[in-house]
């Protein structure tokens, strides 16, 4: 039987097995020590069917990274459109991927071992964009609020990066080998802090 | 002729080289792939010299990681002896670590590959003290700053995590694989506005 004929909810529910069982295994053994076989095996399907959906393991790979890429950018567009002033706007944004980020953890600390570990083989994906695409969102906030008068004059290049800093740190305590020391009430405190660097004169 | 032969400066030199060319193949290729045999290949050394020094792979790995943090150890001391405002000393705290980073950028990026990558066999080493070192002296500074009123009163470690995401990420940031956006000035401006966020009332 070829999966084609399969129940459609069998077909999604074998698809997502076998994201679930790459992704722990990528990140347990390494992007290059997981083998199509036990990826596999781990999600109780034969090869054929790991094929049929994704091509090669590479595929597979560069289909879970875009998926994430794909909800980062939807929560995103959600977030930015809430109305309010940009302190709120930019607390709301950090709090939005701050929960994110815990709801995915396993695929977050995939992407840190990608970008930090050593080489693994794993196709080009490029990492850098939901930095990237942070530090923008962020910026443009805060070159709102100087336009408005909301903040004070200033770089908002360093403010971006103040408030990022704290959200990036933030996520990656989640990641530690420690019990986390911040949640999401430290980060809003922490933003906190930093308004009222930015909006004293 | 054995190594306790060799005269003293050419001893240092190829334990020098040793450590040197540990710390680039432990990085690139990561820690298991990294071979006794490679390692002194590109140190220009015979095993023997490596077992002389460092016992074994796992002896010189642990001799390079309490290496850094010895360095890392006596530069605080020289940092938190100074005289100064709250204010100046976490400034130059945070300087003088962004600059020892910098300078130490190969065993940096190593930590981050151990501390993120897939497990890669390396002998236990607790990476974390070198981050709880740094929110441990932050966080006495705080402490002393709101003691004194320098800082408005106010939760010391929320506080304390707002600087050290600043200077954590500005580390990281020098990791990355674009061009680094964060140099010395911008981590003192962002440091700025938490200090104007710490004193505003």
């Amino acid at each position: 039987m070829t999966q084609k004929t399969l129940p459609k909810h069998l077909q999604q529910d074998a698809r997502e097995r076998l994201l679930n069982a790459a992704l722990e295994l990528f990140t347990q053994r390494g992007y290059s020590a997981a083998s199509v076989r036990e990826i596999c095996a781990a999600a109780g399907v034969t090869k054929p069917v790991l094929y049929y959906y994704f091509g090669s393991k590479e595929g597979l790979y560069l289909n879970m990274m875009d998926g994430a890429y794909s909800l980062f950018e939807s929560r995103i567009t959600q977030w930015i459109s809430l109305p309010g002033s940009v302190r709120q706007r930019l607390i709301y944004f950090c709090e939005g991927m701050f929960d994110t980020s815990i709801e995915r953890l396993p695929i977050v600390r995939l992407m840190y071992s990608i970008y930090f570990g050593p080489p693994q083989g794993a196709p080009a994906f490029d990492l850098d964009k939901f930095f990237d695409r942070m530090l923008k969102i962020i910026c443009s906030l805060v070159e709102e609020g100087i336009r408005q008068g909301e903040l004070r004059q200033g770089n908002s290049n360093d403010m971006s990066w103040t408030v990022l800093s704290c959200l990036n740190t933030s996520i990656e305590e989640q990641l530690c080998h420690v019990e986390p020391r911040i949640n999401r009430s430290t980060l809003t405190m922490m933003l906190n802090i930093i308004f009222d660097g930015m909006t004293a004169r």
